[in-house]
């Protein structure tokens, strides 16, 4: 019998696009994406329901780079990716460059209950709809916010993916992130995202959501080295570091969340910011967004 | 100053579909692949030429699951992966999901020179073309043999993907994987191979190459996990063997082949068959079919 944790983020990047002047919008977000996951707990859901309820709200919020308000490829078109895992059984389920299902992490769930773990293209797409998850016109997720910042060349890297860890009563762990890439990536461009083991992580140990400059992530295999390091007896907060380490030697940057089955967490970043937030079972929800 | 090592595999999986009637067809290809990375050494190319050079030929060769001759899809059409990694500075390159390349092996290199890691879908394939890479039509990948597989439920289970690590003369790693996919999967679908961390791996210390229920082989983050041991200073040997039984853990099968830097090698497989070959510097190939 563990007390639940919930960790989650909101992208690791710089100071700009708005972020200071909209501090209370970001806070507001982040504390509803805690209060849902805590919701989920207290009924009765496991980690991978709360994962999901703190995913999803995040990824309603248009300023974050997930789902609505997704980062605009160079076509001016939004590719979307998310990941799930859970310890329970190992099980995964990922999707990658989806266009048209309103919010990605389920789409991860509904192949994580598949025989698949990773399903990409339209066929992600029409997966979840077969499982009966809203879809919306490619229109739906394109804001003018991010096609203004699409046109703006050399502007702060601001990856404001989304994630989400969680232990919960039972002991189990979830992880989940979900993103719609990097601005003006090119299409069919995947990051670390819905790679299980460079951008999700989940096993018995621990469970771990990153966001950075994902190809470094997937380069440094940088979740799944958490989960061996922890394995060797690491504690959760320098394998993450170690890890970051890894990332940083390879001249990128970014942040994550982990948490492992004792309820410690780690939320280290080597940007200027990462938006993220910590609930534990018996106290206040916290978030910090520009500090 | 290391003796270079170069090994390949050809999928682990049963002893079914004609393996055991064209085992001198099969030991012709591995001799094949093993000598065209024999030469690229000798040529004075690196490993990642070498692991292309010996993947070039498998991808050629139509009994395995790689380029023409990979098994199909649910609707009868060939989706292709790829992935290739190398040591000197952590770059990586995979596709997934593509219908026109020729060589697959050749569009995850084009990646790896690009800034990204993984491109998916027709983007893949245009990326590939705009890089010189000749280009089918999807007809040409369907062979009768594997239309005919497809027509017959449940018969083995014969992943056939291909795969090549190499340890060089200046001591730098690569590994590359080339596959099909499943036989019967759904389109979209994408297995291990082009999960950098899951099917394919190197790092400065070790290049692992993975075949077998791909699904497990992600849930398992295999590859990145005998990174990560073989950091610890546990051997190739050991931690190939700890990782496969993290897939057995999982109810699956496969195998995998991976050499260190010293050119130590681990070929293990937990299935009936996995057809593999071995050459070291100033020795003869080697190769080994349905034993």
């Amino acid at each position: 019998m563990s007390h639940p944790v919930v960790a989650i983020h909101a992208g690791a990047g710089d100071r700009g696009a708005g972020l200071l002047e909209q501090q209370d919008r970001h806070r507001e977000a982040l504390l509803r994406a805690l209060e849902e996951a805590r919701t989920a707990l207290e009924r009765g859901h496991g980690a991978v329901e709360a994962v999901q309820a703190a995913i999803v709200v995040m990824e309603s919020f248009e300023l974050f780079n997930a789902g609505r308000g997704s980062a605009l490829c160079s076509d001016g078109s939004v590719e979307m990716s998310a990941a799930l895992m859970r310890s329970s059984d190992g099980g995964a389920g990922a999707v990658a460059a989806v266009r048209h299902t309103e919010h990605p992490i389920h789409a991860a769930a509904a192949v994580m209950r598949s025989p698949q773990v990773l399903i990409v293209g339209e066929a992600a797409d029409a997966l979840a709809e077969r499982a009966g998850l809203p879809q919306r016109p490619a229109s739906y997720f394109v804001t003018e916010r991010q096609r203004a910042r699409l046109q703006v060349a050399g502007t702060a890297r601001d990856h404001a993916t989304v994630g989400a860890v969680c232990v919960d009563a039972d002991g189990l762990l979830a992880a989940g992130t979900s993103t719609g890439g990097l601005r003006g990536q090119p299409p069919g461009r995947v990051g670390d995202c819905p790679i299980i083991g460079a951008g999700t992580w989940a096993d018995d140990r621990v469970a771990v959501s990153c966001t950075g400059d994902g190809e470094a992530f997937v380069r440094a295999g940088v979740a799944r080295y958490i989960g061996a390091l922890v394995e060797q007896g690491v504690s959760v907060y320098e394998a993450a570091e170690r890890a970051l380490g890894e990332v940083k030697r390879l001249g990128a940057g970014g942040g994550l969340i982990a948490v492992d089955r004792s309820g410690d967490t780690a939320l280290p970043f080597v940007t200027a910011v990462m938006p993220r937030g910590l609930w534990r079972a018996g106290g206040d929800a916290e978030v910090w967004v520009a500090d």
